[in-house]
């Protein structure tokens, strides 16, 4: 399904290949994702990659696993050992992930349980939240004259506290990976370190998909804020401000497939 | 040249798509970067995209810009209203930029300068040297238990010098662009902030194309390094340690043209 002149690395037996989903829409695919769906004998994937990625492995087995598989949480030690035990077997096997791999997405662990087994493994990064979603939001993460750095920090440890980052020095532009839960304590520590309590804050719900949902509010709203449930990707900083600007003549309408479309049709 | 399951947006004549060609390996384009390469009426693109993935814009005008274009520099405000002046004669224009579009790529003042302008625009992610380049140097920039954040700055301010960022606070992992000049500058000051001088510092060249180059040093003997003229991506934190346990695990050979294997094979 690549282009004909392009000569894909090969994807051996016995080897896993760690690959990033992006965010949502599956247009954010990259080429070597394709390749490796397409290739993939076992995909053993995060329960929140979308049906419409997973469409495009259909010859391959797939295996739910990380958060929300089945309700439950799938160990990361029993993934590790599963990802090693399919290469064991002679399987092209697919780890496939949400995001980039190793932006907050424990790739880096498995490829080190990988390269401890003597597993040959190949990292696909993918495109981000921090990346993907903020653009799909209109906010710049970087611009010049505004913001010369941006911090991607993660909002909860794994036992799901705050961690224990000093969020005082985040940085010019800081974007918060799921940490809605954790925004209101986040933004009153910025706040007592001096921030402009009228800085721009983005919540951004399920970006790049259809639903996408982008609110935005200021510091010192945020510090009263009401926990969020749900998985939130926050952007905290002036760049905030352009997102106005910008979203009136910015498209996003995600790639879909043909499926999709039908059922959309059938619905209007 | 998309799955033939896959829907892709309309490209609309009239309409420019910001799009991140990535860091270099074509097998790191996206799906609506290839879509919008083999859609377009002209490329405008940065003179550090590849011929590889240039060539899978065959049907479209091409069109230097930015840095290092014809050794000399087009300065921004022209490339702006090129673009508007394209999008105008009702072309589909894609501006093509390596990296991601507004990861210090300047795609914010371009999609400013359209929206100003009246004319509709997409803004295309790309996978970001910072996350693409470190996986393929097998450096998890954020590692569970090492690094709950990551920074990216830029070492350089538009007239090449050093910015005024405070680079004592940049957190527990920081990945520097276009910082080769400033390396040591930036070294010198972390350590008189009292970071640790045996922390690792990696110096990636050519990050994801065959030529890639990684040199991991200490942060003491950074702070006297002779600075580098060419592009460099650094990265600065004990996650760099990982490097060593990983690589010899890791495939990393990119994607590449049919064209460049012949003259490969030729050469072998």
């Amino acid at each position: 399904m690549l282009p004909p002149t392009l000569v894909p690395p090969p994807f051996d037996a016995g080897s896993v290949w760690l690959v990033g989903a992006g965010p949502g829409d599956p247009g954010l695919l990259t080429l070597h994702a394709l390749h490796a769906l397409t290739q993939a004998e076992v995909v053993l994937h995060d329960a929140l990659v979308s049906e419409e990625i997973l469409s495009l492995a259909a010859q391959a087995r797939l295996e739910p696993a990380g958060k929300r598989a089945g309700g439950a949480r799938t160990p990361q030690l029993r993934i590790n050992q599963r990802l090693i035990a399919l290469a064991r077997t002679g399987a092209r096997v697919v780890r496939l992930k949400g995001g980039d791999p190793l932006v907050f997405g424990r790739g880096g662990e498995e490829a080190l349980a990988l390269a401890a087994a003597g597993i040959p493994f190949r990292i696909v990064p993918g495109i981000s939240a921090g990346i993907g979603g903020t653009a799909a939001a209109s906010i710049p993460i970087t611009h010049r004259g505004i913001a010369r750095s941006v911090t991607f920090a993660t909002g909860h440890d794994s036992s799901g506290q705050l961690t224990g980052l000093d969020w005082s020095s985040l940085g010019e532009v800081a974007v918060l990976y799921m940490a809605g839960r954790q925004l209101g304590a986040i933004a009153a520590q910025m706040l007592s370190a001096g921030r402009d309590p009228k800085e721009g804050v983005a919540l951004i719900q399920d970006a790049t998909r259809p639903g996408q949902t982008v609110r935005v509010t200021t510091l010192a709203e945020a510090a009263n804020a009401p926990a969020s449930v749900s998985p939130t990707l926050i952007v905290i900083g002036p760049v905030v401000a352009l997102r106005e600007r910008l979203s009136v003549f910015q498209q996003t309408s995600p790639m879909t497939t043909i499926e999709e479309t039908r059922k959309a049709q059938a619905v209007g």
